[in-house]
């Protein structure tokens, strides 16, 4: 048997408190020093989080005195589908229980967010990390205080400010890189909206990909942009397929476009991944776990994201701020959609 | 040269109207985002209120004066899929910029949610909204302090709450009594997992809407319960096929069962809706706004849900609560899977 805390598995709280003999309530009171924990008791948490290397509210201890222990997270996505993700990499980032996220909802409308920025900073906050609905930048808050201030996911305009961004022009090379090892030669690339700063990042990613590997982008040399949609997948696979009916592999530019592309390509009789592989963007689950096949996507890290937004927002509070754009590593999730063998070789 | 409300006294919507050169009324409606102001004079006055920093008057207008006009949201909905919904409801229900809400992340840990309780009791929220992950009913919070509390979508176990609920069972009436107008007689329901109570709420409705129309249900009889997922929905659909080919609609218990068993329908050979129709529940856009045909689904309503939460919480805060379980009526989103025109009479 391995010693305790030995894999890369995270100690969690629940493994403290069962090494420990003591419920998770009472283990927690122990170690954050609240509540009536006998000494014994307490001790004995101690000396089980030593032992299994357990790292309490690294982030929240670091904080001064004086702290009020409260950040607050100002979100215009609409949907969830970046913020609540970003808010929970930031809470594991501070520590379990250890220093409290209020997300407000100011749906990208100035007078709005100045509403809750007052009424947050009436309540003592720490900081604001900023959360954005597109990777596209946007322009810093109108802050009267002093309160640092982390953009997360839509970066801010000026390099003076703290950003943390996802990198896409990595997913998109990495989307590459993972179909030419599988054997892939002909890539085609179905882009969302050009509009949007992420599809020109992603499409970028790709052209930097088939350039390392000395190849040509399939289906008319120029990627096909479009909408963030799944029709628009239906629609681009469809055009592809006419416009060369050897291509074996399409990235497309998000995981809607990808479930699209690929049930245009199996009407046509050809198979995913046998005859074409296809890869989404974003590892949206709900998309991307239970398709038929199952799609690999790169995954975007927003819960990283958020990590990295609370530790760059804690140095600021302290007094050590990193102004500029920092990013977090995308992660490819392969799924069947790519093959899980070689291909082709 | 001081700005406009640099003093201590507090800016009023007079102010703003003043300095807009508008009528009170005007300014009001401008700053609420309702009536029928032109966009030019609404645009003037949300300056006017921007230049002045002018507080939206802390909540609702409605609330006694010593009210923070704030008011706390614990959820654990990880995916974000139910709170941020209630969220927007309940903020449009206090009025645009009225009043905060601070959302907060318990992800169903009973630590982790006091935690969040104590930190915005610190905050001296006004009260709580507390979204749940399932519309099982949970335990109450525990609270020291008498803060007034609403459950929303998981209502709580104890009858002298104030707990708003989804109406499942509403909903699967709904869906069948929407198939019977459109002339379908042979419905089949496919279930997701019976352990929790929207599937059986769903299957419940859906019994209810059989036996009004005097119809017996397909495919064996009984409802056919699995899990949430478009894998379950493959499965379920070639089982259904199987026991009664002739069926001509399915009721599935979400978006995602539905959205696998198009798939299977199709596969078969037959077409959605012209051989059967196909209904979800949840009315996730990302599933149903943009298949191949687009999903018709009840929409439980989650928006409506916040509001009437909020109203709710602000009826309780000003010493009038009124405990029990409340509901509100979900909302058929008609779409090609089900046919616009009426089939087979």
């Amino acid at each position: 048997m391995s010693s305790p805390g030995s894999g890369s598995r995270r100690v969690t709280l629940a493994d403290v408190a069962a090494f420990a003999g003591v419920s998770l309530a009472t283990a927690s009171k122990a170690l954050n020093g609240r509540g009536d924990v006998r000494d014994a008791t307490r001790e004995r948490v101690r000396v089980a989080a030593e032992r299994l290397g357990f790292e309490f509210n690294t982030l929240a201890q670091g904080l001064s005195a004086g702290r009020s222990g409260t950040v607050g997270m100002l979100t215009s996505d609409l949907v969830g589908r970046f913020s609540l993700p970003i808010l929970m990499g930031a809470e594991d980032a501070f520590g379990a229980g250890q220093l409290s996220v209020f997300l407000c909802d100011a749906r990208g409308d100035s007078i709005r967010e100045q509403h809750h920025i007052r009424a947050l900073l009436r309540r003592q906050i720490d900081g604001f990390i900023v959360v954005g609905n597109s990777t596209d930048p946007r322009p810093p808050l109108s802050l009267d205080a002093e309160v640092p201030v982390v953009y997360a996911y839509a970066p801010s305009t000026s390099d003076e400010d703290i950003s943390v961004a996802v990198d896409d022009v990595a997913a998109g090379r990495r989307a590459v890189e993972h179909l030419v090892q599988m054997g892939r030669r002909r890539i085609a690339h179905i882009g969302g909206d050009s509009a949007f700063a992420a599809a020109r990042d992603r499409a970028a990613g790709v052209t930097v990909g088939l350039e390392e590997a000395s190849l040509p982008l399939g289906a008319g040399g120029r990627p096909h942009y479009g909408s963030w949609s799944e029709s628009w997948g239906r629609t681009a696979a469809r055009v592809v397929l006419e416009l060369d009916p050897d291509v074996d592999s399409l990235v497309c530019a998000n995981d809607q476009i990808a479930r699209g592309a690929m049930e245009v390509v199996q009407q046509s009789g050809r198979g995913v991944p046998d005859d074409i592989a296809v890869i989404g963007f974003d590892n949206w689950e709900v998309l991307t776990a239970d398709s038929a096949p199952p799609l690999t996507s790169l995954d975007l890290n927003l819960e990283g994201l958020g990590q990295r937004a609370a530790q760059l927002l804690v140095a600021a509070i302290e007094g050590a701020p990193s102004p500029g754009r920092h990013t977090v590593e995308p992660r490819l999730v392969v799924r069947e959609s790519t093959g899980l063998t070689s291909h082709r070789r």
